[in-house]
């Protein structure tokens, strides 16, 4: 069973629901290349499209990018159909996935609060795993979740990975073992959906990524050295004890194109038919980015921490709220990236 | 939309988890009537088998009821195939529906403290509408869930059941009112359903029943007669006031098999595989009883009546358990039946 770890549920402060407008940008971002993904590489004839999202959480960005799947799948399909045919409408299954505990009741209130053109479903489960039948899905759509892996390094827990959260600035062993784990787990997810997806259908991912430049150099999510850094502060006026730092690791990768392209072809049956990486724009300022990260990370920090000390950590880096503004124009937006990868079953492994 | 009356959550002394030990005989009664009704009935070759469990409330029966169903199938096919050929396993897809305010959060952290045989799946809705594909589902089960209509009568929110909580014991035209929605209801149920079920798949239904010989009677859940009398006893103190009671009409149903073969009939598009009334048994006891009729209805009566006057009317019904537990030996179980119904999804049309 892997970790869970959803995003902040409800309607408070720094809720996911409040607090997703960056990965509302990523999907907004890649409607167009999306469409054009599903009328140039969606091989497959059916009455029936099922189509899941991987790592929906709460909404709303879920509803939004699967309506725009829908739209296009309709587009392509009504293009092909000459004007008289007496064919019958398509339809579609759409299935909403995401760790076991991830709030559905609070997904299912939103979607049925408006009118929508498919069949809805929820699968709850890890996507580090079987979740559809053989041969069942058409199209699996991941957005800003596949950074997460299934866990930390197991390697790492024992105090190894030394006055540190993640791999950025650490040692070359704790970056490998982080490479090692994301290599693990997208075999995992890749060999699931080979089974579940039927040949000619697609796999859609969005994500967050470090320019290949750049990326021999164990950059991660840079921000997380703010978070560190208050933790470390802790530790230096006896808050906490320095040693629960040492035993956590978050499970979080940032991959770069080249490591797509590795995992990808070793697992052999898809083919990459479009890889893009972008430079995401965003405006958000200091105090929102933070509000995000926490509505994203609050949950298995606190798990390791306990709430007192993840409230008294974020609210440190409130404090430094111009710092990180500078942090944000000069270093964030110039290294981080986002990848948009469109892979296909292959009809013949 | 229909409205939505999910069982009671959590863990509480008025949960469903707690208080649905009739549901759980219910299932168990018919284990074996499932089998065989599979075995004889089930007539359709796929290597994926979708079930569905229409009106699942949030477990732990539909998760007894969906791995005997499963394991029926499995036996089935496994006698058919012969013991050296490769075909490879079937797959189950199993979907639990329910209103969309219904606890699903409780029933997948239930379903997934342990192992199942079947790939799981939530649909939120009304069944009492489409919620899948076209010739998408194999096998629908419902258990106790539809002798609640979609809505009381429409025409009875008038005051035109004045003095009444029901159809029991009011004027023929409430009752004719009942029943109209009752007829109207399953015509939606059925056809929905004909659409969704490839030919030759199964409904299989277990619901609450009254004998056909005393039908006409217009019994129905006697059970609500006592709820009815403690808030009329309110009335009468000035607690509450009588419009209350006459705006408020329970939409629940207690159909005879005369009314099953009526409404199947004119449907048409099911053949009736087999149907059968038997007495269910229990020995549960009146404040038991009470907890059951709580778990399942404090919600609607909550919505009208508010949380203190429902509170009162159940603490009312305790102080009668002497007076309830008489009649549950002497009245209730000799006119409370259980009906058993098995259609298939007729093959031509």
């Amino acid at each position: 069973m892997t970790e869970s770890f959803p995003m902040k549920s409800g309607e408070g402060v720094y809720s996911y629901n409040k607090n997703s407008s960056l990965q509302r940008d990523a999907a907004y971002s890649v409607k167009e290349m999306i469409r054009e993904a599903i009328v140039e590489n969606l091989d497959i004839q059916t009455q029936t499209f099922l189509i899941a999202d991987m790592g929906c959480s709460i909404g709303p960005n879920t509803f939004f990018a699967m309506q725009n799947i829908v739209q296009a799948i309709k587009d392509k399909y009504h293009s092909q159909t000459s004007l008289n045919s007496a064919s019958p409408e398509i339809e579609f299954h759409v299935f909403f996935n995401d760790h076991v505990a991830n709030d559905f009741n609070a997904l299912f209130k939103s979607l049925f609060s408006h009118q929508k053109p498919y069949f809805a479903a929820a699968i709850p489960g890890s996507f580090y795993g079987r979740l559809f039948p053989s041969c069942s899905l058409h199209l699996a759509y991941s957005c800003y979740a596949l950074q997460w892996l299934s866990e930390a390094p197991k390697e790492l827990i024992d105090k190894k990975n030394k006055g540190r959260i993640h791999y950025d600035g650490a040692s070359i062993e704790v970056w490998n073992s982080y490479v090692a784990q994301f290599d693990k787990d997208m075999e995992v997810f890749l060999s699931a959906r080979a089974e579940e997806i039927l040949p000619g259908g697609l796999i859609i991912l969005v994500l967050p990524a470090i320019p290949s430049e750049i990326h021999h150099l164990q950059i991660g999510y840079r921000i997380l050295k703010f978070l560190e850094s208050s933790l470390i502060d802790m530790v230096n006026e006896g808050i906490i004890e320095e040693s629960l730092i040492d035993t956590f690791d978050l499970p979080l990768y940032f991959s770069s194109a080249e490591d797509m392209i590795r995992v990808v072809e070793k697992n052999g049956c898809f083919s990459i038919e479009k890889m893009e990486v972008t430079c995401p724009q965003s405006s958000i300022d200091a105090k929102s980015f933070i509000s995000h990260l926490r509505s994203g990370l609050e949950g298995i920090f606190t798990k390791h921490f306990g709430s007192k000390i993840v409230d008294e950590m974020f609210e440190r880096n409130l404090e430094k709220s111009e710092e990180i503004s500078t942090w944000l124009k000069d270093e964030y937006y110039k290294t981080m990236r986002q990848l948009f990868l469109v892979l296909k079953r292959k009809i013949n492994l």
